[in-house]
């Protein structure tokens, strides 16, 4: 961390602040006297400084982060590859492993999850998703299932068992959690901080989405909130940013592949499906995804995607999804061998 | 609403769908036979009308919808300003009344909020702020004081008599709020659903804040998740939404004030502290928003904005805040003579 | 500007580097040795410093810019506000002075100009606007009347006395502009520097308009280019930047305006028709943009917006014009008195 | 085109408005009569309709567009792949055809040119680039060789054989022209409406760069201005757009491929260097736009990054050109295959 000191501070306050910095903080100063300005630099472990609290000091003129504001999700502190395991199932997110999850968005009926975790089954998918607490915009819109939405998921686990994946609203649904998997936090909670707090005392992997106009860094905080509670067992889920294009839903950061590659050492999901809401462009998505690196996909498939209860326009048919899953392992083959 | 269908519709799906919209819904329909297409004009009350599900169907090419889809916070159907009084403090916002609060960011110590309250009263604030729940970006930064903080907003309140505004972050937190006169729903909660769910149920206004890269539709969806549960007393807080510009921390979208006035009948309130991040570009947006016909202000006032425990650098001094305010009121005049 | 270099930097690369600094440039080093990493700052003049070839630099870690990368623009090295003068005809932007610019999208015939312009004039309007070549983003839309819109604009400013503005899209088009009081560059042209460097070395003042989606300082950097050329006579022009919203078709981004005052001594002008896109959003916007400090405003009126061949949607009537221009004025005062 | 009118329309009004539209602009109307508001469909061929002009009418609530505004460019007009060929160098983009294209940023030495030119010809590229006007956003920063920066180009071309691509920034540049063999339209032109026309009217293929902050419709209405002249060679390249991600220079759209695809008969061509801004990131989004499907690659390539003169962030070396490309042909055929 650089702060550029106004002209003449303050002596007093100067030695206050300084003070401060080594005994309180324990960084480590070393200073640069110019003729207009004063520049201090920071080293050590800069993660727990307050910036806000420095840049509003009267003698500060700038204030500059070198390091990243977060550590337990930073690769910097831990080289290797994290391996998410999903309990006990066998399936694993990272440092090489993939995976594939697909489901319906909301699930709507005992028939309709199990026909479709029959078939993402069938097609070789390694998990189911299915939504039971859904974030709408409008409050007149269909809400999910709730409490009997995650039974029937648990049903359909039971009869495939595919391990499950469903999103948390609120702490007071954490109770029905006991028997989900893998918990998403989605897209609009990724800054609910206290729901992060409460889900790093748990002992589950987390599933955490990025926000909607959510830079990476932002999202890696989000993630630190769960990791510094004690829950290490974070994936990260890119689900499109919101920009102007009109055309798709979101758009697709599949940069962000890369960048975290080199920022964290987290698994790193992406979901075609809710970034470009549209079936027609979800295929070419998942290639693009797995040519880039990602450690798994999230994919909407819906037995009947014209009569679903919510985001048909985005889901795959079973036929769909066997093509396409049968495609990114080929893909996948290729981004395993360079 | 408008739905174009595809040609040649299967006629057994068609007559489904149809009877469904008249019948379940209670719309009226007109429709006009092209030769390439079929429209579906949709009358009667389309605010509850899941857009998404009908986007889904195969037979239909696209949906358009004409009507807003919120019903509550909807001036077509509430032409007057709604009046917010915040419980019988005598304090108003909207049809014609206009209110300003000003205090800390954070809830610091008891010293603190107590020079803060008095300082504001005597500068002619109306309320007092201050946050006790504190949502911030790094689980390292300061969190708010929680509990105590809102026991020393009460002793302040009791000391000044000005009615006080604070931030819930969660459901477990509301059973603090019980003599808080103003319940603030943060940026980054706008579109927690569960919370908002839960806050239509109380009896006590709700400060609504805009979320960071969120559309005035979206933020009266969720002022209208509010009302749908039953309580009506909704003030929206414009507090800047994210752009390019670095400049400033967020950009002061002073145009909502007009567009909320057209659509909505509730009271709409300035945040300039937050918009642009900086306390030297605080005065003239105060002045902005008075001219645009803003029903209040909520501005930062610390008695040292150097030693604040957070946003320190957009605060404005006891000293500021007293001309910022005295001038505010000079610009209201022509605004309500006009 | 800070530059962090990797640790065990080449020496000779190393030493290459700093006698480039330091001779080439003219600029003094600070320097700082760390445990981990080397701190060099740069002080002197380093708005000249191509800040992208010293990022690619192999032993660089990072660069930070501390001071801005403008120098004719700067306030910092002019501190008194420029006045633009709009030749000898009175008008003047900046320092004090406020001035209203108003007129039609686009001149369409003879008729409708001249009653524009004696409209604007009467209602108290300082310079008559109106575009002759249209930026539009389909071939097909109109595209202006080119040479003899700028002909109908010249016989207007002769009819009425209101100097004129108009827009200029291509460097051919200049020597179309002699009598043109105040040359337009639009949003689309911000960055089409082979025209702003051709307007640097003309003797005629600029309205420069902020690109969609551009920050303050690309803004300010495209000022200096025409600056550089020593053309100073340089009006910023604030219309609105894009954003997710829409119910406005741009969002008027006020708070450039403190901006702006603070880093530059350029006046600013406002313009609110094209930034809402709306006329029932243009009052207000009037009214905010004068309280927050303008140096004056640019405004479309048509004399039959619903018969405009252009924009008509965002178009105020003579009379509009005429109540709205009364209450800037009253704005105004209270602006000067504070 | 769907237009709602206002209840109660002035029947003069009304019947002089159908009648321009049947009679003017040849449509034909399907109107459906409600009792709150009248619904006009029109059917034909909208491409021309100016929408604004319709909005700003009077008894107009609203008007929504059903077909594209383009017809040149849309592919349900011209349902087969366009092929685009470079001259008659036997390189094409598009319909099943796939070129890669590669160079340094700038042509800075005769020397650096030839080597660039030499090392990715050598290493498989099909096409030269290199810039030899530079847009910069600094007035003070490298501008670009100019025309002898041309001559250094064809002198690279003769010597390897290399087709090349280079920016024009003006109309008055592309005399200079003749003998390059794809002409570039950088972000910052993509809406340079005069360039665009000028473009129309010669007889080579265009590579029209996507704007920093524009929608795919607006980018393929300004290839619509280049087709409308008749000039059909137009090569749409995705170079990321502007979001509030700071980790990349900017975002790679890769969804553009897809929905390009279903909306255009063009080719699509990615730049991951210029989209990315780190050379480090532009391996990985070689390999996701391979996947999804694009004609192509532009990727930059210098002999030494860390000497050149601009964005050598951004480029690769020779060595790592030569493996990147080798695998961007593996995915190649995986996305040829299936």
């Amino acid at each position: 961390m650089i702060i550029v000191l106004k002209p003449n501070p303050d002596k007093q306050q100067y030695e206050q602040f300084t003070k401060y910095l080594t005994e309180n903080l324990g960084l480590t100063l070393h200073y640069s006297q110019g003729e207009s300005s004063t520049i201090l630099g920071l080293i050590g472990d800069t993660s727990k400084v307050d910036i806000d609290l420095i840049s509003a000091m009267e003698m500060v003129e700038s204030v500059t982060r070198i390091q990243e504001p977060y550590k337990a999700a930073n690769r910097k502190f831990h080289p290797q590859d994290s391996v998410v395991k999903i309990g006990d199932t066998g399936v694993k997110f990272g440092g090489g492993h993939f995976a594939v999850v697909a489901g319906p968005c909301s699930v709507e009926t005992e028939e309709q999850i199990i026909i479709c975790a029959n078939a993402v089954k069938k097609a070789g998918a390694d998990m189911l998703r299915g939504g039971a607490f859904k974030p709408r915009t409008s409050p007149y819109a269909f809400q999910g299932l709730g409490k009997s939405g995650i039974e029937l998921l648990l049903l359909a686990k039971k009869e495939t068992g595919l391990p499950i994946v469903t999103e948390v609203m609120d702490i007071s649904q954490l109770e029905l959690f006991d028997d989900v998997d893998l918990i998403q936090v989605g897209a609009r909670n990724m800054q609910n901080f206290n729901l992060l707090k409460e889900l790093g005392t748990i002992n589950k992997p987390i599933l955490l989405k990025r926000g909607l106009a959510n830079t990476i860094q932002e999202w890696l905080m989000s993630a630190e909130y769960i990791m510094a509670g004690g829950n290490e067992n974070v994936i990260l889920c890119e689900r499109g940013i919101r920009t102007f294009e009109t055309a798709t839903r979101n758009t697709l950061d599949i940069s962000a592949i890369p960048v975290l590659r080199e920022k964290t050492h987290l698994p790193v999901v992406i979901d075609p499906s809710h970034a470009t809401g549209y079936s027609k462009y979800v295929e070419p998505m998942c290639y693009a995804a797995t040519a880039a690196g990602a450690d798994g996909l999230i994919i909407e498939v819906h037995n009947k995607p014209s009569a679903a209860w919510s985001d048909g326009q985005q889901s795959l048919t079973p036929e769909a999804f066997t093509r396409v899953n049968a495609n990114v392992r080929e893909f996948r083959k290729v981004a395993e061998r360079i």
